[in-house]
């Protein structure tokens, strides 16, 4: 697994199970999948000879991000290494204009969008769509940064400049004024075989995955099974191998696509606890080509909420209030050094009732960051 | 952890989610937990300087075996390092006869037990609970190693002989009629908290862990209630810290002591799915004196069979039809080499119905180890 990430790092832990020689290509030994992860190897992946250096030791090779860039993944395909997702689906993931496109060309539906290039692309753009208009990095991407909702021509024109500086490339789209956010995960094997986790709500702040209520609280059973077929759907048109996690708009007028990455996702943690088969496991054994679990919950109701930065640099010293407090709280530490917002650690609580399940996650998930519950 | 077994395996996996910086002391850079976890130090922990000079490394110690020499443990603890269970409890799990005068001193039910050094005092215990006898190995006893059941003199004899040859003490014990064997698993803070697992059936095949049925079936609430008793107390007696595993027997007469092991047990491998904290994240909690987590059962029924070393030293190749014919079967394979009776993973269903759960789980073993479902 090319990233040595949060998501390297669970990843690692489902590997253990599956008895296979998993390795991480981390940019630090410090990492957070270096530290827990035998036979790291540490080295950079933009660069070509420490990339192909690490690929070639690997039967198949997969990924904690989407920033490796398209020629590396051409030139570890052409070297005869598999590549899963391959750089014709990764694609997809990694130029939001590509997806857009072929998004719409599949007939599902998208916010409006279009390439600007100066303001007045912006502004005829938002003529049809008004303002605020959403401004983002075709390229990049992650988390918030690369995403702008600009209120006025004025703040677009910052963005557009910031971006010209730059030399990032940027789409505009619709504000969508949506019911709530949702996100399907499948995961899909070179042998074809797709499977779908249950559809779950996401709950974004500042641009940054907060909380994700698994399965989504109230969706009435047509539009779930919708974004299970959307899903699916996409992962096999896009010929994704390994897992494609969908971000959804849920709107009066139906869903829409909002962003799509092929690996492991934050919107995926709950499964570690809420599913027999957890989304890293399910990746791997995508990515292998191995049949694909079991992925219906476990319990009525699973609530992941992210452990964000807070005024603490050691989580450890809360984990004695937490687990006491509540036996039965999950907690995911990623071994990453506390900075404000940054994700640090998640929580899991499955229950009976989707509120109290939220309360509990919430206090805990509170309590780790800020010392308060 | 002392030791480089699958159950240090498994707690490297459980450690992830605590954050942790968990390290192996291992006998070689390939063995089970070696494979998997990061900063593993390589050495034999019989020898005091490879033991001191990994312990002084760490805030922690604890063990995945009871083979450490008593002198050891005690030149940690007088070096000052918190060894988990500490010396004074673990010398229960190391020499049967001590446990056994303990655990008679306590009240608590064993079978009739007497050290022995000749035929004569063999011929005097069977006298009084009658043939066959079982001879055991004070010291060093594992995974029916050093256990004999002997049906005639002649027999006992035998072992008799060898155990003198090589400077083993040995203890005679009743051959127990008994309805079927449990176990009880308990977690025991150096705080003093304490938590029991639901008991479970276990059964035994050569002397070898098989199957285990959580929570055992049909076991009437009396005696559950009984056997998490004893193990809580005799877990608070022993001042037991970390995991303490109670193998019993199920008789007329009621619960007897069979074996005492201070680690996680092939007897908890089903909490891994089967409860929301694993036996391997609770022994952790446990010797971090961390707040002890829930052990209450997920599903109705959770089966777990060994996979023994078979026909096929490859096991990967057998994964495809076992994840096909069962999505939801969990494998846990250890990255050992397949010899013949040789524990190299297990299997782990959770059915609303014990007898589906042990058919399935029993299949997918089956076809691991053998070829055939």
């Amino acid at each position: 697994m090319v990233g040595g990430g949060q998501l390297a790092r669970m990843t690692a832990a489902a590997a253990v199970g599956l008895g296979i020689d998993f390795r991480v290509l981390a940019a630090a030994s410090d990492e957070s999948a270096a530290q827990v992860s035998a036979g790291t190897v540490v080295g950079d992946y933009r660069q070509p000879a420490d990339l192909l250096a690490f690929a070639r030791g690997c039967d198949v090779v997969t990924f904690d991000h989407e920033h490796v860039p398209a020629p590396l993944i051409t030139a570890m395909e052409q070297a005869g290494i598999p590549v899963r997702p391959g750089g014709h689906a990764l694609r997809y993931a990694q130029d939001k204009l590509a997806m857009r496109e072929r998004v719409t060309g599949l007939g599902i539906g998208c916010p409006r969008f279009a390439p600007v290039r100066d303001l007045a692309e912006v502004a005829a753009f938002a003529e049809q769509s008004g303002w605020p208009v959403v401004l983002k990095a075709i390229s990049g991407g992650y988390d918030g940064k690369g995403i702008w909702v600009c209120e006025t021509p004025e703040e677009a024109a910052a963005v557009l400049a910031d971006g010209l500086a730059h030399g990032i490339g940027l789409i505009a789209e619709e504000h969508v004024p949506f019911q709530r956010e949702l996100a399907i995960l499948v995961a899909r094997a070179p042998s074809r075989q797709g499977a779908a986790y249950p559809v779950v709500q996401t709950v974004q702040r500042d641009g940054i995955c907060h909380e994700v209520l698994a399965p989504a609280p109230g969706l009435d059973e047509e539009t779930a099974v919708e974004a299970e077929r959307l899903g699916l759907r996409l992962a096999a048109e896009l010929d994704v191998t390994g897992l494609l996690a969908v971000e959804l708009f849920e709107t009066k007028a139906g869903l829409l696509v909002n962003e799509v990455a092929m690996r492991p996702h934050n919107s995926g943690h709950w499964t570690i606890e809420g599913s027999l088969t957890s989304q890293f496991e399910q990746h791997l054994r995508a990515v292998l080509n191995l049949p694909l679990g079991t992925t219906t919950a476990l319990a009525p109701a699973t609530v992941m909420v992210n452990v964000l930065g807070g005024d603490e640099p050691d989580l450890h010293s809360r984990l004695t209030h937490v687990m006491a407090a509540d036996p039965g709280v999950k907690v995911h530490l990623y071994g990453k050094a506390v900075r404000p917002g940054r994700k640090v650690g998640h929580v899991t609580v499955l229950d009976s009732q989707p509120d109290r399940a939220a309360e509990r996650a919430r206090r805990a998930a509170g309590y780790l960051a800020w010392g308060v519950d």
